[in-house]
């Protein structure tokens, strides 16, 4: 069992993991930990994520309203989406990579990523080998989060197995996982296999 | 209120983080942190600005003019500019990454460069959207602090509200903030659109 | 004599290391350290490789059987299979970057990757000059290690003498030598001649 | 005056600040220190350069014979040119990075390396403006010591002042300074100019 202690524990180590991997720049990124009792532990609004001190996590209920006086950030509801789509999702981590953004911006009409035939494809749910290709969904980003999460639900409804991730276009990933560790797994492979893609990408072009 | 030790403390913090990331090679670099009194904690002429001593922090007044005996560096008159003209400024850093200074000198003929759709376009004071376009200065170098400082100038003062950061080409960035933690937000906020304005530029160009 | 507990310790730090340096992302990577009685340490199944706590390292003998109960990667075949051909490997890293990811992909129908004229090829053995010419096996991916192991055996026991290492298409590179401290230095070579090769791949294809 | 501990101690500490940057891969590298009696502190052959033990440290005299019963390596003479060709050399580094290696190959025919225009050049003796060219010599790599260093002396001698760093083509850079923390700034500066020339010639080539 997660306490909001251990989670808020939790939640500053993988910050300080994704800042020293330059995941997380300036005031970029959110982190959140599903409790027991259906709340959530997660990040405030502001701030770096990369040297969280405790009082920087906080309790929201499931609709993302504030269970102790402090100040959500407006993201907070994309949290929530994902805890009641996902009932596996027990952590969710959103970053902000150089590749990442340049990727999503070059690929403008565009509205999936596709990973085929790496071998870190079996980090996703249900895949077992190299041999597969996984779409990444890619949404216009939205300052509405309701806008961005009436998007998002159909879309991630539709998947089966849901893929434990997505990214907003010109803004950053979202990824999660059972855990918050398992999270930072989907995470680190996610951004790993952007910047595989946009490597590519600019090989590629460069051809064409 | 921020003390001269506290600023030394902070100053010492925010070199060895931005050292990490790579941002201030050799020399390079120069902080500064605005004191309650008027004057200035700025960091010493010379020296690696990653591993700094409390001694390499110096106290100077609002026209850069030493206060303690020790030498500042010519560019703490960019700092005082700085502060002079942008009364919300409390801290002031001063960085030279690698993606920066070759955009800046692609950029031939170029006097700003142009951040447009970015999420992280939110570190600038009075943007809430991604739907906006953030026009960073770009000044030729020039050994003459006066000199540049009479370019800065009218350029700095004509922007409503101003934008905490300028690029001085083949050089570096000066970014600002209310305080020095929130000047290192606006640095890490725009190297990272410098670095994504770079790798597009890559693509585009090899389509060119 | 290298003890079970002192090849835990070193494969612990040579993860820590390797993590560092972007070389293990999500959960990949796995380590193994040849001991005197001919069964080897080797990383247990999943889990991060860099933050890996004693009980992720486990004992099997020459086949890959597990000694105390815990679950070997399938992997671990390969390392098996290396041992073998290899009185000399004493230690076997697997690492997954980025630029070897892509170049491996990039060279669509190549079997080896040839490094020429590099000063860093005097790590491989028999190599005392950059005046030479050393060819990296690369092997179609596949989850099925007795198949890779067929398509490996016969490359690798051609060699004279052997390359202590090997890039599988999409996925990884094994390197391994003597001593674990010996198969990080091949480790790193070897990464840093995929990376110039990657860098120096893009450069060529934009003139093409 | 630096005794042989407190250069042991330095060359220990810029060897992990090099290998943190990327600089020093597998057992790349070596760094010497000029002890008042005209004696060197230098790395011994072998071994990696970012996690150097004191033992890893040995005295040579001038001509870089051994003065402890420790090998040193090969490389050394190198060092030994250096000191006796610039009075002014404290301490010298030798560092080799992916994008010095692979610019110095691209630039096939040429035999050095232009920075024109850029700030950073100040680091550079008798350099007080970003509006110079520095040059720095490229020379072909060779396993003969007496064979390069009979290249670099008339090369080194007739600079006025000496550039205090060089290029081997495809192997490294050599830079000093009077101190090695001097060194380590020549050092920074040089391979952050490399850098930013591999990413300009990128840039141009996709455009040719």
């Amino acid at each position: 069992m997660t306490t909001f202690d251990a989670a808020t524990d939790a939640i500053i180590a993988v910050g300080a993991r994704l800042d020293r991997a330059g995941l997380v720049p300036a005031t970029a990124g959110n982190y959140s930990v599903r409790l027991p009792d259906g709340t959530f532990a997660v990040t405030v609004s502001g701030g770096h994520k990369g040297r969280l001190a405790p009082e920087q996590v906080m309790r929201v209920d499931a609709d993302g309203v504030s269970l102790d006086g402090k100040r959500p950030s407006a993201e907070t509801l994309l949290h929530c989406l994902i805890y009641a789509i996902d009932d596996s999702a027990g952590g969710v981590l959103h970053t902000h990579s150089v590749p990442g953004v340049v990727l999503s911006r070059a690929l403008r009409d565009v509205r999936e990523i596709v990973f085929d035939g790496y071998e870190l494809l079996k980090i996703f749910p249900g895949i077992d080998t190299h041999a597969a290709r996984v779409a990444l969904p890619l949404v216009e980003n939205d300052q509405d989060m309701m806008a961005m999460a009436a998007v998002l639900r159909p879309l991630l409804t539709a998947q089966h197995p849901i893929v434990p991730a997505f990214y907003i276009r010109g803004h950053g990933l979202y990824a999660w996982g059972p855990t918050i560790a398992e999270a930072e797994h989907v995470t680190e492979a996610v951004e790993y296999l952007l910047a595989c893609e946009w490597e590519t990408l600019k090989l590629e072009r460069s051809r064409a």
